[in-house]
Formats: structure tokens, C-alpha cells, sequence
């Protein structure tokens, strides 16, 4: 591999001035290294442009020189999608990170990129008002970064993907210009979706610089259950019984094995168990309404009432204070960490039609014991989207490292399964390098001619984000 | 133009056999000719191909031929584009016309592109279910046309447009060959999105076949309110509260001019005039609720009460029947017909963001009025989408074509102040023919340079739909 020439990188110092690129090694090192320490990057010089004309003009001067560029957010991916080589320029949007209107009429946020998730949820707050994209790494995480991959997280049953929440779109082109589609619009039929086209293609088509985002009414009321559901198809029956009677009011539906439920518990500080006896299948549903006269409390115990009447419940627990919420989300939120004290795990972030979760639940259990023995299968995840973080932990008696070793092959196992119905290798978190030979393992050739074609198009000389997704 | 030559034709007529095609006069006729009449096709030939494979095959046929496709479903667009040359063949798709699955488990309908929407809305409804897409052509229109077009309607304020009411798609692409799309899945980050660039494509990218669509809990309670506003901004403040204190229960938010409201009541017969007192400025809100026990008439009264208090509104009335509800909506859906009795009406199909729709009517009578003296403003429409049917009908005293000819001078005035707002000039009735020059003239250089090379790269030889959209 070979650098980026220095009469490149002396354009790009003049342009971005002092404090918009380092070369320093700590600096590299933070930015060079993702979470998971499974991808590690190479990049010799970061750039830290502070608008969105910087943006376009050092895109130029890299396609003048030739030289690929990968965008970076908060860094919180991982699947290898920020992760530059030697012969890269990472160029990093944390310096553009304003939220430059809250507009409370037209329930917009406008924003440039690199501003942090829980800033922008803060803001909106401060308006009365929500948005409501909500995950892990929400307090360093850039809506830069959570368009470009397409985050899901926690509140897509009710609000949809990050897709779903984006009104309009600026984005810088390969060739350095400017598209922009900064629109507040909610209906314009004036050409093809190219707003879509750029969210969730992880910056190879064009650099995401800033965006107009949907807000809503901020919750009121907020009612909280944790359930023992005596298994995943009562779990699904208890998700379509709620859909039709709390007005679609659900804001999360999250199914846990009991091993996951078991290993929070147990491994976490300071954590209660919700209900006294044990079980297989748990569901956290959480209901929320901003009418500011509602009682979803009575809503949420008549649903309960009913589930286990029609024995899709056996027991089940409502918040009653916020401290008891608490209790209950730190439960579902603490399963990975949880893991961590059981040894290795192998992960899967896939989903399949609603309605098939118990089959791939079934099947993919099924399917992971007989390749490997003693292994303890921890699937949890958002049921109501179909997506299941179907995690393995390692056998008890077997060395973690040999476990690990079965990774790719465990992988093929369970995609092999989804894919079978009809699901999705990558369901929130993306493609980036890690998936990026699945993808076209499991895409069909109409499809990855597709991919390639607008891929081609849009960025014919392959200069942004090369050899991701695509 | 040169007709597509006999040979062709033979392959094609040999595919799908005597009920898959026609020569015949009268049914070309039908076809060739679209609702307003503004656009009239002259193709010879007209294909009913009753499956995928004999779509595919069809097109496979005509590629081979250089042969152009226009696709066409219910022909109720009215912009001219399902409209075809000599030199073209017309392709509808009425004969796939199937519901093939609804799944009350996975809230889903699969369907076949030529199945009529109201069939669609039935066939949820026996399931109480819910497809929301609702528009005034759902008695003919077919869902392909529905989401080649992204159709917007009624419904868009709570539960979006044609787009997002769509998980999967299978389309038969230039060459002839299948992407299967057609998924359930509510999560999938497997690559770039293909299905949002074909949903509103208008048949330029591919062929719709098929469509997996999302269904909701049915409504079990609708409360509809008529509203004397003092004045546009008043409707959007009353919108706004709205949206904060009945939960986000708004299913409809319309607004009309005094004059919209007159010539219905005045013109149609067996209506009632919801107020007695006059008012420039009218609004039609209706909640729905899917929850068993729900009180929305309580909630509106609440609402209009604070709306009143807060001089949002002058004057309110709740429909206390199902006949109130329906008289209410029959003025609100009966102004494009009664604009009818009132001389040649001149059109438009705009939206601009939600906040700036009083700057819109404000700026664009004022114009009009310059433009053309006694020029009689009739908007109406759809504000909570920010979609305003701008529609302008003649001055008392003049002929009705010599107005006519005004239309292109009129849409000029109109949509440099939408362009000025940052809207659209297809906010839901497409592009076609009728504003394809005008999406160029407003385009930026970078909008168009994208949209050209998604088509070249998708259609190459420009053989589905040539010369629609862009």
C-alpha cells in the first residue's frame, strides 16, 4: 500500500487550517480503532472539516489526487464500515456538529452530521418534544454515522428505522459537489428517492453532511410489564393482541431466553428479579401515549388480564415506579455485558418476518447444538421487528478461544437458516467489511447487479468508502 | 414514429395467448386515453400479462426488439404517464389483479401489482385490519400505479405515504429479469434501498408485480370535527396542538378556503353547511383510535375547547353520526367537482414545508391576482402534509379558454414561490409527462446529474417508460 502524496495532504492542511486534520498518533489511534477490535485501520492523517464547503472541497482535492476517502461518526459501528487503510484519507464529522433549528411547528430538527445522538434528543426535549431513534452508543454516536448505516434500536416497532425519521438530506458527491436535499417536505413526488438511496449505503455513495429529521409529541405516559410468556409463538400472539388493543400505544416489545434473563440477574449489580418464578420466554413491553390525560396503566393491566386468559402470559410484573422501570430495562439492556462474564459468544444481528421468529428461534438452537455441543444459545432482541440478536454463549467446559474458532462457521449455520426464511443477514447494524461477502453470498445476482449499478453510477472511479457493502 | 414491427408482436401475442393482448379499437381507446384528457397515447397493441413470468418475458421480448414498455395499472394518474406512442407497447397489469396472503400475525398483505386498492382496504378489513392508503381513485386505481407514483391521499398525516406503507417489492427489470424483493421483513440493512427507487419511479426503473404491504389495527372510533379557523396560521397552530394532545390520533387535518367550502354546499346536492356563520378559512379534523375503549369525541371536545380559548378557532361542530361524518367529508372530497360549475379551474399539486403554508397562500393569491384580475383563489387540500391543492378558478366574466391559456404562465408564478419556500411541484400526483420540464427547470445541477444516472445506470437503453420523469 502506498500513502497519499504529500502534495495532497499539503492542499488538504491549507484548506481545513490547524484544527481540521491530525497526523498525531494518538489521535490516529483512537480513530484508526473500532469497538469490537475486530477491524483495525491504517490511516496516516485524519481530517476534521468544519462545514459542509470544507467537506466538499477536500472530497475534491482527494479525487484530484486520486485518493479514497472513508467517512467516519462516532466511530460506534461494528462492522469495519469507518476503518480506512494506509492508502485512505478518514475524514471524521465530529466538528460539525450543530443542531441549527428546532421548529416546533413543522416538528423538525435540522442538523449537521456529526452532532451526537443524545444531543439531538436532548434538544428536542428541551421543545417538548421527541426524537425518537434510542440506542447503546446513543451518547457518542453521530446522526451522520446512524443515518448512513440505517440504525434501528429500541423504539422502531412504534417510530420505524433511522430511514423512517429522516425528512431531508445534504450530501457531498464523490466528485466534491453538493446535493442538496435539506428539504422539510412530507410529500415530494418530484423525481426518484435519492434521499433513500444515500441513508443506510454507509458512505459509498456520498458523505452525509446534514439532515432534517422528524420530531413528535413527547411521551407523557409511559406503562412498563415485564412478562413470562410460556414461548416465542405466545410471544408473537401477545405482540399481535396488543398491537390491536393499545392503539398501537407499543413503544418497545423485546423477547429474552431465559438464560439472558438469567445471566443479568445474576453477573449485574444491583438488579431485581421481576417475577418470582421461573421461565424460558420473557417479554419486556413497554406502552407510551403523549395525550396528556391517558391511563395506560389500565390499558397495560387489561392487556396483561387478557394474555393470560388466553394463556399467552403465565405471570407477569407492572412497573410501578420509575425505579422499577429502571430495574426492568437494565435487565434487557445488560444482557451483553452479562455475556462477557460466561465466556465468548458468537453474534448474530438478523432478522426474519415476525412471524417466523420461533422457526428460526427453533431451528437455529437446534442447528447450533448439533455443530457444537454444550454451546448455550442466548437469543433476545426487538420480536416485534423480527430482530433477533441471536448470541451463543461458549460451551462451559470448552477454552474460549477455541470456541471463537467456530465463529464463521456458526455464522453460515444460522444465515443459512434465515436466509431460508426469508430474512436479512444484517438487520440494524450493517454491512461495512464484515458482512460484505455474506452479502453477496446470500443476494441474489438480479440484486447485486442492482447494488453495483448504482454503486457505478454514483461513484464510477470507487473513491468513497471503497470495498464496503458493495 | 414507426410501429413495432410484426414479428415482435407474433412473439408477443404467441406468450400470452388470446387474453393477453388486444388490437382491438375500443379497448385501445380506453387505454390510450387518461382521465383529464390532457394526454392522449396512440399505441397499437396493449398487453394483459397474467403473471411475473409472462411480464418478464414480455419485456425480454420487446428488449430484444428495442422495443419501448409502458407499463400502465388503473390509468387514473393524470399526468401523462402510463401514456404510450405508436411506437410503443402498453403493458397493463389488470389481469394480476390477486391478494395472495394476508398475514394478521406479521400485519401484512401480499398482492399481485393490478389489485385494485379498495379490494386491498376489503380484504384488510375482514380481518380488521387496516390499509390505510386512501385516495379518490381507490375504486379503480391499482396499488403498482399506487406505488409507482408513491400515491399520497388522505391518510398521509398519520400514517404516511404510498412509501411507507411498503416492506417488499418484486419487480421485472429492463432486460427482463426478476429482482425479488418481496419481503416481510421490517428490519433489513442488507445493502443500498433498492424498493424506495423503484416506489416512485413511475414504471422508468422496472415493473412492479408484486408488493408485501403494511396493515394496521382497524379503527374502532373516529371522531370528526368541522372548524371555522380566523386564518391559516390558526390552522396550523390548532394542527400543531393537536398533534401534542390527542397522541398523535390525527388521521386527517384539511383545510379549505371559504370559497372551496361555498361552491360544494352551493353546487352539490343533499349537503349541509356544517356552520352557520361565515368564515374565510375551514378545517376538517378527524381522529381515529384502534383501541377497544376509547373516547376521541371527548378528546376533540377538549381539543376544540382549548382551540376556541386559545383564538384558534371561531366556531367548531363534532359530527355526532355517522351521516354528519359523511356529510362532512362530502363537502371537503366534493370541491374538485363543484369547482366545475364555476368555469375552467386552473391547477396545482404543491406542497412546501408545513410552516410555510400560509406564507404560500399569502404570496401566491396575491400573485395570481396580479396576474390575473378577478382571478377567483380556491386552495385546498391536505395542510397537514404541507400539501396544498392550489387549485385558481376563472374571473366571473371571462371565457373559460382564453383562461385556460393562462395555465403555464399561472403554474410559472405559482411554483417560483414554492421553489422560493423549499417545495415541491409534485407533492403526490407524480411527474409523467406534465412535469417533466418543469422538474428540470427547478432541479439543481447536482439533483439532475444523480436522477440521469440512476435511470442510465438501471435502464441503459431507456426502454420502460422513456421520456416520464426524467
Amino acid at each position: 500500500m502506498t500513502r497519499p502524496h504529500d502534495a495532497a495532504i499539503l492542499e488538504l492542511k491549507n484548506l481545513l487550517g490547524p484544527k481540521g486534520w491530525s497526523m498525531e498518533r494518538d489521535v490516529l489511534e483512537t480513530h484508526n480503532r473500532e469497538a469490537r477490535g475486530k477491524f483495525e485501520g491504517h490511516a496516516d492523517i485524519i481530517l476534521f472539516p468544519a462545514s459542509t464547503d470544507e467537506v466538499a472541497k477536500a472530497v475534491a482535492i482527494c479525487a484530484a489526487h486520486a485518493i479514497a476517502i472513508v467517512p467516519q461518526g462516532g466511530n460506534t459501528g461494528r462492522c469495519g464500515g469507518a476503518v480506512a487503510g494506509q492508502d485512505q484519507v478518514l475524514l471524521n464529522l465530529k466538528r460539525m456538529n450543530r443542531i441549527t433549528e428546532i421548529d416546533a411547528r413543522d416538528f423538525t430538527a435540522t442538523v449537521e452530521a456529526g452532532a451526537i445522538l443524545k444531543t439531538i434528543q436532548d434538544a428536542a426535549e428541551e421543545h417538548d418534544l421527541l426524537f425518537p431513534l434510542s440506542l447503546g452508543a446513543e451518547g457518542s454516536c453521530q446522526i451522520g454515522g446512524n443515518l448512513a448505516t440505517n440504525a434501528g434500536g429500541l423504539n422502531v416497532i412504534r417510530y420505524g428505522n433511522a430511514r423512517d425519521l429522516v425528512l431531508g438530506l445534504e450530501v457531498v458527491l464523490p466528485d466534491g459537489s453538493i446535493w442538496n436535499g435539506l428539504s422539510k417536505l412530507r410529500k415530494d413526488n418530484s423525481g426518484y428517492d435519492l434521499r433513500d438511496l444515500f441513508i443506510g449505503a454507509e458512505g459509498t455513495l456520498g458523505i452525509i453532511t446534514k439532515a432534517t429529521l422528524k420530531l413528535f409529541p413527547h411521551p407523557k405516559h409511559i406503562a412498563t410489564a415485564w412478562v413470562a410468556v410460556p414461548s416465542p409463538e405466545a410471544a408473537l400472539d401477545l405482540l399481535a393482541l396488543a398491537r390491536r388493543t393499545t392503539g398501537d400505544a407499543i413503544a418497545a416489545f423485546e423477547l429474552m431466553c431465559g438464560f439472558a434473563h438469567d445471566m443479568s440477574v445474576t453477573h449485574l449489580p444491583n438488579l431485581t428479579r421481576p417475577l418470582a418464578s421461573q421461565t424460558d420466554w420473557h417479554v419486556l413491553i413497554e406502552l407510551t401515549s403523549s395525550r396528556p390525560t391517558d391511563d395506560l396503566q389500565s390499558l397495560l393491566t387489561d392487556l396483561l388480564g387478557d394474555a393470560m386468559e388466553g394463556e399467552l402470559a403465565r405471570d407477569a410484573t407492572l412497573a410501578q415506579s420509575d425505579a422499577q422501570r429502571k430495574n426492568l430495562w437494565a435487565i434487557r439492556e445488560g444482557i451483553p455485558e452479562a455475556q462477557g462474564f460466561e465466556g465468548g459468544s458468537i453474534k448474530h444481528d438478523v432478522s426474519v418476518p415476525v412471524s417466523k421468529v420461533p422457526d428460526l428461534l427453533t431451528r437455529g438452537m437446534a442447528a447450533a447444538r448439533d455443530l457444537i455441543p454444550g454451546i448455550r444459545p442466548c437469543p433476545f432482541g426487538h420480536v416485534g421487528d423480527g430482530n433477533i440478536h441471536f448470541n451463543f454463549t461458549q460451551p462451559l467446559d470448552m477454552d474460549k478461544a477455541d470456541y471463537l474458532a467456530h465463529w464463521e462457521n456458526l455464522n453460515r449455520v444460522i444465515h443459512d437458516i434465515v436466509a431460508g426464511l426469508g430474512g436479512s443477514i444484517s438487520a440494524e447494524h450493517g454491512i461495512g467489511q464484515l458482512k460484505r461477502d455474506e452479502l453477496a453470498h446470500y443476494a441474489s445476482a438480479e440484486k447485486l447487479k442492482l447494488l453495483r449499478a448504482v454503486k457505478a453510477a454514483i461513484d464510477p472511479d470507487n473513491r468513497l468508502n471503497p470495498g464496503k457493502v458493495v
